[in-house]
């Protein structure tokens, strides 16, 4: 900031900085017509040197990003397992745009109809029913704040160290969104499940008829089938025009397009939960329907690729959240773990949600480590890498919870560490 | 919904259903070419018969809405003083989609860089100071999820009554998002704001210099300058790249685009506070620097344009807010006021924020009336209209919070009726 003598603003725009943004504009044209750059730099939007003495645009009927703000999934177009990744980098708050919401597919996003929409719900019931999706909104409706993680996130990281991993890279299979739909238990009352069932059977319409079993405990706790993101209508990568919601589960098994719930006393071993989603143990036995996401926190800033311009005061940020319920506590280390002081948590701290932490930190311009730590309201605390392996062995591919680490170098650069 | 024998499903899309939507398409071309009609109805998208028979399409950089779900806001392009409506009545949950967040301005929305963005703050402070937009961001920051509303919001049906109004068209200038900011204290601190400062001008960066007049006691309270929105960047038509946010306050003083803050030890009386957002009060005085919001509510279903198709239980639906604390309570008549019922309210009730309430109706499928009626945490009753005439007398333009009513006819069609 500039401190300056006590009179009115006076412009600091220059022509030179408007026909700079032209020049730019001019050369990355001459770029694009020779077609010899993969990644051509986007030239700098023109804005008028001085907004007011020229009447603005007037509104449309979908609101727009500034062009200078063009955040971006990553994207695995590879199908049938595309992916795409949030940029936990470059977010505030706990709240994910819904087109910036992580994907995860099996057979590609299906297109369908809505007045075509049908889910059957059989099996260990005594009406068997097929609903329309104007029956699922007909029933009292409820809305829930909620994160939803792939099990796979942090995959990367745990048995293999780059340093010019972003957050999004790391973790950018998690996302937080207000959802909208009815109680799946509002839905067993309805066709009266029987009480032998204990599990069901949750399929979905894609290409892979994607299935997997989930206790019938779950669906009278706080399950959901929703058909609302975000105030509108759910998305349709995140399964539109319903899906099932299970807070706090790994993203999975909130199965997406549902179709069919059939009600039984015994899981179905379906190929989508024994040959994924199963975690071989140095035991030899295999960790199956691992359904909940421990407590995890990951800090978007500093880390890469962002630079820590000067020493001084700067604020780390992060994102926290557990499946077992609220985060209580982040603990927060700049030299590698030897030390942790308590962040802020931001309000509202709501159950199997995204919670944002803030931490002041006065750089000294030395090498720093830095890494945070959740505990949640059950108790349970974010463990080390080293810890996570002991439990778990060097084979198992999903649920890695484990602690990051950040490296701050002298220059300011940050990178990925994450054994400190 | 259908009860079903016990087995699975059978498709029931048909080949005749993918060729009816081929034809309306066909039959959507033939009257484009034509060119004869205002509004044609668009073609149902295509969808593939069995969806479970093709691969789905792969993730991409920016998700997108279902072709079968497009939310518009209305909009008035008419410049200086454009606005757009949220549709209300397609919207769940609290928060509102960013581009379907209202927009009201006084000389459309400018075009801003970033890089050349400046924040001064000077008059009664100890060191005036320019601020570039990393400055901002490099303060310690808080992010609160909080209602905006257009102190116009409601004028339509204050003195004219029409009965194909809808919640959009009635009281759509009202949005909730997650902001991202500095708190204006943490700003005044860092300025050294002097104790005889007791106003403040603040002044947007578009072609109308737009300003108004602030108490200090609001930035000391929770005022902040945000320059993120929903986990991203603030929107061009929300002040990008920085505002003012004071939560509560009606949202014309929420100045977008903001360049300068003056400290004063009185208000300005700019042309935006005195020919404007001041009401004329029946006895010849001025209701001027009338800031805060007070509690209203708006069913948002059953309302024109929707159809109860038939008797039987409905849930009626919709949102209140208070700009001066939480909401408490949401009463609900289905008599035309005669007799009132309390709504649930939907967790989390944040303060100065939308809360969304649902009443079960059992409707008999006679002429029904219905209204809400929302309680603040300061015991604030949301009056009748009858009640805020006589307060505010007929010639009031502003704060329109009074009891709204919608008459559900014997054959299900909803029409705004204010006065049952």
């Amino acid at each position: 900031m500039t401190k300056v003598p006590e009179r009115p603003a006076t412009a600091t725009i220059t022509r030179r900085s408007v026909l700079g943004g032209a020049l730019a504009a001019a050369a990355a044209f001459v770029r694009g017509t020779r077609g010899a750059s993969a990644s051509p730099i986007p030239p700098r939007p023109a804005t008028p040197e001085d907004a007011t003495k020229l009447l603005g645009r007037p509104p449309i009927e979908l609101g727009q990003r500034s062009p200078f703000e063009q955040p971006r999934r990553r994207v695995n177009r590879d199908l049938p397992s595309g992916e795409s990744e949030t940029p936990l980098q470059d977010l505030g708050g706990i709240m994910t745009p819904s087109d910036l919401h992580y994907e995860r597919h099996h057979a590609g996003v299906p297109a369908l109809d809505p007045e075509r929409y049908k889910l059957l719900v059989h099996g260990l019931v005594e009406r068997p029913t097929v609903f329309s999706l104007q029956d699922l909104k007909r029933f009292p409706s409820r809305s829930v704040v909620r994160f939803l993680e792939c099990s796979g996130n942090g995959y990367r990281g745990y048995n293999e160290i780059k340093k010019d991993w972003s957050p999004q890279q790391m973790d950018g299979l998690t996302s937080t969104s207000e959802w909208t739909g009815v109680p799946l238990a509002t839905l067993f009352h309805e066709v009266g499940v029987k009480p032998s069932a204990t599990w069901f059977l949750a399929e979905a319409h894609d290409a892979a008829v994607y299935s997997r079993s989930i206790p019938v405990s779950k669906a009278l706790d706080d399950a959901m089938i929703v058909y609302g993101q975000n105030g509108e209508a759910l998305r349709p990568e995140q399964g539109y025009p319903a899906r099932l919601l299970l807070p706090g589960w790994e993203g999975s098994t909130n199965v997406k397009w549902l179709r069919r719930l059939e009600l039984s006393d015994h899981p179905f071993m379906t190929r989508d939960e024994t040959s994924k989603y199963t975690d071989p143990l140095a035991n030899c036995t295999a960790r199956l329907f691992s359904f909940v996401m421990d407590a995890k926190s990951a800090i978007t800033f500093p880390a890469y690729p962002a630079v820590v311009p000067a020493p001084g005061w700067w604020e780390i940020k992060g994102i926290a959240w557990s499946g077992r319920g609220r985060i209580t506590r982040v603990d927060v280390s700049t030299d590698g773990g030897r030390s942790w002081r308590a962040a802020d948590l931001q309000e509202p701290i709501l159950p199997k949600c995204h919670t944002r932490f803030r931490h002041l930190w006065k750089w000294d311009g030395q090498e720093a480590v830095l890494m945070s730590r959740a505990t949640d309201e059950t108790g349970y605390v974010q463990p080390s890498l080293a810890e996570l392996k002991a439990a778990r062995g060097a084979g198992t591919f999903y649920h890695h919870n484990n602690i990051r680490a950040w490296r701050v170098q002298p220059d300011g650069r940050v990178f990925f560490a994450l054994e400190a």
